[in-house]
């Protein structure tokens, strides 16, 4: 019997397919509502594909969720899989993974083995973790073991990807490398065990770094090809072949996941005094969070080719979720673009297929059709749409 | 008859290639010994796979190489296939160019048309090169036609990739792009026409952009893993896949082109006072260029574990040419990493299958087979050997 702790976007999927595998599992969330729907067999996360049909064969049955860590006593391994916050100085907030932590420590029994799927700074398994882990039980690593192995989902595809898609796992020390992977290896298909935990995070850590640098990239040429009236599309479709991987411009990047992790490098090379070692990583986050202000000033310059007054234009921003298709918020610069053009005093509305115009206006924001407006911003497809505008002006920007 | 400008590295495969569709060339160079070569058969650049047999085949007969523009006269197409320097401040030296531009142009007559293939800053073929033609000419854009098509060779697999990699093509008008891809088209398989000139010629150096802001990236994961105890190979093995590609760290990068390119849109942002437009750009070159230092340290440290006082210490650097397999020293970082430690005072070596110890000493440099020296770098694996030293010392670096 395995504990999963942490029933989110993350968690439940893993939950779910443990279980389809054969093995019980206790879930664990602080969420008593979500807890409850789940063991009625009811999916809380409908845009995972395939997730409906293994709740509704599993919730309440091989897989029981419950708020109360004592129920997952008897569980000889625990998957944490919580999440993990920065706070505005960028350091991650540890207090939602040490409770966690903390919690299972003190139902921990020799012999048990504790994974982590959190994505985390290198090296907090081997220290925070487990030092956790020991004060809660009063047990030793060697009578516990202790692992790493990063989730690598994506919303919507989680499922396939835990069935596809590599997987890596590690140890705090070998023998808890060696369990883990046994343990993983009856439900993740493509498993690979590596060196040790603190490769396992890093590994995580710098597949997100990748993007970040890559989407900053992006951005910073489409910049540049506007600069020289270049249709970046264009010259990224011939530019792009086996070997050249130039990603789409954006708003930036947003979520939960990509903005955060090359801060986890970042903030450390720091502590250490290393600030040469990061600073690709840092300029990369600066291109991509200064992009809001970049398509702000687009949208300024656009309205000032539109035949109205300035406080008469009314701007609809269109699309506020941190990604297209998906219904977060967190870290959203389509909707940090929209706040910073109400902080101009521009007449600002917002539009989202996943929003209904009482959600929007419960987050503080005014609801409009884009057909409605005069001005349109498209923030996935990057597409500014004027209405009656003088086009000779336009031409000049 | 097409005439070929340059018969280089780029300009030479690209002659064979036409000449080997059936249509004569006449191939111009300075280099009246190279023309007389090639002339006679015999290929002057033998690592170009497939070359040999090509100039043999054509050389002196469908293709005809000469220093003397006016025995190109009667040619209808003009390719320019010549190299474009950087100074020291990086700013481009547009003199080769210039001049085969203006010779070219005196011998231009009406309905000609002239392509250029050399990577250049965007903007390069409708201003600067335009401006040459007309002024020698006396003829005006659109009694002659103008175009860019960049070469996307790689030496070794020229001839391959002029086969099989997509080429684009663009003109500095509508008309000169049309008749440019008819022309190239001749002889060019997989031709792609782009919507002028400027997109083609960004198309080229953003794939340059592309490869020095992820070696950056990759130089910087290194620098990071190291730090953390991790091992950055195995962490990089992992973390890539179809989405991810995290590419190898390195001495920096070196030769004509990938630490080049980045700097003409640097440059020219510079120049519009938009510095803010490629600072990831910026930082990318700095930190590339920084590798020199961050290896010429882990050199001196390995120095420090070996039993011998340090001006006794023999180091060989293995690997001088800026890419394995390709004799050419251009920008080589590896011979930059070299002088660096010359510069301090060490007692430094160095080793390249490539070059005989007479070609060493030449470069003012001392030679010397890694066998015998006591502390050995491998440029290209970045593998650092050091003999009877203390392996406790090294543990603590």
């Amino acid at each position: 019997m395995i504990a999963v702790v942490g029933l989110g976007k993350a968690g439940l999927p893993i939950a779910a397919t443990i279980a389809e595998s054969g093995i019980r599992v206790i879930g664990v969330d602080v969420d008593a509502k979500r807890c409850e729907m789940i063991n009625q067999g009811v999916n809380p996360i409908p845009e995972e594909e395939g997730l409906d049909e293994l709740v509704r064969k599993h919730g309440g049955k091989s897989l029981v969720a419950t708020s109360n860590y004592e129920d997952a006593e008897r569980c000889k391994a625990y998957i944490i899989i919580v999440p993990l916050y920065v706070d505005e100085a960028h350091n991650p907030d540890f207090k939602i993974l040490e409770s966690a932590f903390r919690s299972v420590g003190r139902i921990l029994n020799e012999g048990d083995i504790v994974v982590l799927e959190t994505t985390v700074p290198p090296m907090t398994t081997e220290s925070l973790a487990k030092k956790w882990l020991e004060e809660e039980s009063g047990l030793k690593l060697g009578e516990f073991y202790l692992a790493y192995s990063p989730e690598r989902i994506m919303t919507g595809y989680s499922l396939s990807r835990l069935r596809e898609f590599p997987k890596v796992i590690g140890g705090v020390d070998e023998e808890s490398g060696r369990r883990a992977y046994e343990l993983y290896k009856k439900f993740v298909p493509n498993l690979h065990l590596v060196s040790n935990a603190r490769t396992a995070e890093f590994i995580k850590v710098i597949e997100g770094c990748y993007r970040d640098v890559n989407v900053a990239l992006a951005n910073e040429l489409y910049k540049i090809a506007e600069e020289l009236g270049i249709d970046f599309y264009e010259a990224r479709r011939f530019a792009n072949h086996e070997y050249c991987h130039i990603h789409l411009p954006s708003t930036g990047v947003g979520g939960h996941c990509i903005p955060v992790y090359p801060w986890f490098l970042i903030k450390e090379m720091e502590r250490r005094e290393k600030f040469s070692n990061a600073k690709l990583l840092k300029v990369a986050r600066e291109v991509n969070d200064e992009m809001v202000g970049y398509w702000a000033e687009k949208i300024v310059l656009g309205c000032m080719a539109v035949n109205k007054p300035l406080n008469e234009i009314k701007i609809c921003i269109k699309g506020i979720t941190f990604r297209n298709g998906v219904k977060e918020l967190y870290h959203s610069r389509n909707l940090a673009l929209a706040r910073l053009l109400m902080d101009k005093g521009l007449n600002v509305f917002v539009y989202d297929d996943l929003f209904t115009e009482e959600e929007v206006e419960e987050l503080g924001l005014r609801w409009m059709e884009p057909d409605r407006a005069d001005v349109v911003f498209d923030c996935f497809s990057l597409r500014l749409t004027l209405k009656d505008h003088n086009e000779m002006l336009i031409q000049k920007f």
